[in-house]
This record gives C-alpha cells, sequence and structure tokens, in this order.
C-alpha cells in the first residue's frame, strides 16, 4: 500500500509539471532535498508548480506521454537502479519477480527487455496467466508449493522482492544461485528473519534498493523508449482521487493510477494519507 | 563455539600433512568434495595421512611454518575471502570487526594488513586494549554504547560480524555507509532480524562467506608471507586435546588452538563433537 501511495504522489507531480511547462520535462522528490511549490515543501502533494534545482529535473525522451513517464519516475526506476548498480543488466540472467503489483509488473517488463529469464513468484495461482500470457513472464512460481519452489532451488541470479508486508525470505533465498541477491523494495515495520547460513552457503545477500538516482532516472526512460516499454496504468482526474485511494485500498487497480490535475481545483481536494 | 572446532579439525589435516611429506604441502577440506584418510572419509577428522586430488593442495609459501599454515588456513581465509569478493582490498577503507576470537583476530590483522582502518566492536570493554596496543586497531566500539555507535553512523565500507550467536543486527547495519555490507560469519540457527528500510535506504546489504575458494587460499597465504602476518596461536600435542576442548568451551584460548599431531597414537583420542 505504502508504495502505491508513494508512487501516486510521485507521478501527480511529475504529471503536474509536464503538462504545465511548454519544455517536456518532469520533476520528482530525490534524496534529502526538499521540493518546493509556490515557495512551500510539497509534502509529497499534489502540485500545479514547482521549483526545483535544474539537477533534479529529469528530460523525458521526445514522443514519451507524460502519463507514461509519470509512472516510470517511480516503479520503472525502483526495478532499474538496482539492475544497473549490481551488475544484473546483461542478457542470459534469471530473475524472480516476487510480488505482481505496481513496481513488480514493470520488474517482469524491464527484466524481459533486459533479455533475461523471468519467474513471477505469487502467493497464489491468481495472477498466472496475467503475468505469462499479457506481461511474458516465462515461469510462475506459488510460493506455498514448496515442492515447486524445491525445483526451482539454486536457479535464480536475484530476485526483486516487491511484498510489502512482512513475509519469510528463507524460501526465496533458497532460490537463488551462488552470489544470488534478494533485493527488497518493501518497506515494512516488523522484522524480517533470515538464519545465517542460508546467506554464508552461497554468499547470498539480502539487499534492498530505494528509488534510483537522477543518471538512472534519465538511463531508465531512455531504456523504456527504446525497448517500447510502458507502464500499466488508469489515468484519471484529481475529481477521482478519493475513489481511487478507496480502490488502491482493495488492490483493485492495473497497476497504478496517474492522477492528470491539469483544469483541477486542488484546493478542494481532501488529503487521505493512509 | 562452532568456528573454533572447525578450524581445529582443519587446522590439524593440514598440520599432519605438512609435517609428513617431504613437499611443503598442506590439505583442508573443501566444498562438497569428500577427503580420505586411508581410503575412508576423515568426517572432519584427525588424519595422520590423507589422498586428494591435487587441486585441493595448497602450496605453503617458503618459510611459512606449518603450524601458522594451519589457521590462516581457516580464519585466515575466511577472513580474506569476502574481502576480495566483496571489492574491498584497496587501502584507505574503514571496517569494523565484530567479536575479536579466532576469525576477528585475523581479520584486525589482514585489515591493518590492506591499508583499512579498523575498527574492532565487541560487547564490552574486555578486549580494548588487546584490540588496539596488541592487534593494532584503530578505534574500539562497545556494542552497548549507543551514543558511541551513534557518532559512528554511516562510517563503515564493511563489517565482518564474527559473533557466533544470536544478536541484533540493525546497530550494526546503521555503522555502514551507502552500499555497505554487513558480513556474516557465524552459523546461527536462530533466527537473525532486521528491518527492510534499514537495506532499503543505503542500499546496504547483509550478506555472508563460508571460508574461500582454492585461488583465495593461495593469495591469502601469499598475502600473509608478503605482509609478515600471523595468527595468534597456542599449539598443543595430541595428548592435549581434551583438555583444549574444554577450554575453548570457556573461550579460553588466544587465539586458536593448533594441534601438532606428529607422532601421536591418534586412535586413542577420544572424539568430542559439541
Amino acid at each position: 500500500m505504502w508504495s502505491e501511495l508513494a508512487a501516486l504522489s510521485g507521478v501527480v507531480a511529475a504529471v503536474a509539471h509536464a503538462r504545465q511547462t511548454s519544455s517536456n520535462t518532469a520533476t520528482r522528490e530525490f534524496g534529502p532535498t526538499m521540493m518546493f511549490t509556490d515557495g512551500k515543501p510539497t509534502q509529497r502533494g499534489f502540485a500545479s508548480a514547482m521549483i526545483v534545482d535544474q539537477k533534479f529535473v529529469v528530460k523525458i525522451p521526445d514522443g514519451m506521454a507524460p502519463e507514461q513517464a509519470a509512472p516510470l519516475l517511480c516503479a520503472g526506476v525502483t526495478v532499474y537502479s538496482p539492475l544497473n548498480h549490481f551488475g544484473l543488466k546483461q542478457s542470459g540472467l534469471r530473475g524472480g519477480i516476487l510480488g505482481l503489483g505496481g513496481v513488480g509488473h514493470m520488474g517482469v517488463k524491464i527484466a524481459k527487455a533486459m533479455g533475461h529469464h523471468v519467474t513471477v513468484i505469487s502467493s497464489s495461482d491468481r495472477k498466472r496467466e496475467e503475468a505469462l500470457d499479457h506481461l511474458g513472464a516465462d515461469d510462475y512460481l506459488v510460493s506455498s508449493d514448496a515442492a515447486r519452489i524445491q525445483e526451482a532451488a539454486d536457479s535464480l541470479d536475484y530476485i526483486i522482492d516487491t511484498i510489502p508486508v512482512n513475509h519469510p525470505l528463507e524460501p526465496y533465498l533458497s532460490l537463488l544461485k551462488i552470489d544470488g541477491k534478494l533485493i527488497l523494495m518493501g518497506v515494512i515495520n516488523t522484522p524480517l528473519q533470515f538464519v545465517s547460513p542460508m546467506v554464508m552457503l552461497g554468499r547470498k545477500s539480502i539487499t534492498g534498493s530505494f528509488i534510483g538516482n537522477m543518471n538512472e532516472l534519465e538511463e531508465m526512460l531512455e531504456f523504456c523508449k527504446d525497448k517500447n516499454l510502458s507502464s500499466t496504468i488508469e489515468t484519471v482526474k484529481m475529481d477521482y482521487i478519493n475513489a481511487a485511494f478507496e480502490r488502491l485500498e482493495k488492490n483493485d487497480v492495473r497497476y497504478r493510477f496517474v492522477v492528470d490535475v491539469a483544469g483541477s481545483t486542488l484546493r478542494t481536494v481532501k488529503h487521505r494519507w493512509l
């Protein structure tokens, strides 16, 4: 839920700015620097305009629609950054995407575009068709299917773990090859657990990543344009925002809302930070 | 305790072989391949002779005493391998050694010889003088000293965590810089815990390592010879082995026993695997 909300707010900023400036750029919050709207901090809010140092402005490639750029600036770079940083961009790797939501679905698309063999791991069979037929994943594992998990042991170079609630790590560590990486993306405030031999034997790593840096943002947008990748989104107007939040609570979006704030009367919006 | 026992058995093999062959070589157990003594598996035991494929035989540098080579083949490579693998050999890095025992003391020596700034982190002040004055560490932190731990936040490139019992990871994750690595060496069979933002923010890694590969064994021995490094050991004869085990249980060794089995009547030894 947290990641969806973060996306929603970050995304709005990008779309708002892209719509309202003649140059095709978008801005987003990044690092410890605050962003300001009308001289006040945005507090991750819905802005009609904003002033930032140009080093925090990303060029959107020609021809990329703003409503596409927006979710890529969150979910896209969140996946692209660790693959880039950890040397996992070359083709032929075998990756796992744990959880198929806003970040996970971009994980499948980006990893496939890099030439990886992609396994989606999910808690039920419900998203199998979506993963294999619509998103192009190569394999699908249900995390409770101990026999299939066992068969797939030591087979993955990395797992992008997008699960935003507490979950056991050991079944997924077992899927990793030697030197494999479990890359956490979910901000979870209860402790995750593992026993040390699960990382020592095989020199596996539990790591994590949070959005990405400015260079990666630009690289990722170019990569998505070159590979003709898009995020699967539902674009809504500002007057739909409370309904969008209600649907987010029910996980009822495939996969991201993008809020087009152009022409909205922003001050009337009821803020609901969950 | 586990690591000390493993060292003891591995070490004996190395010393035994080095003493009894004209070539200055040592052998050790490695990977899934079994080693044999008189045609039977050693079961990590005390061997007077052994037959192994030569790819599992390590050349001991000229002039290195067998009783020195022996502990380096366990504690030495256990530290050297992850520093090598994770690109942490260059001078100027800031490292932490968590726990000052058989592996930890070699960690301080090897990291210092690589030109690192080395902080020993321990549960009490008891080993401060030993760490700073005898082993040459640069700094000493008591893990319960929250103020000093807080001051040292975001300061270390890596921590070699040799603690063999369950312990919190978060105080040590907080000491790491961006991209810092917490490298576990202790086989702990109860779950370790952390919250995901502690690795996501700063892209830190929790990883681990187990001994090292054959190339690293030879590199490490050459490195120790070049840098004139030795392990701090107490050499005992085989008839002292049960007393040695009893002292190990009380943590009463500085820092490794090396058992010289030459001339021993091996079959009379009472095996005590704890």
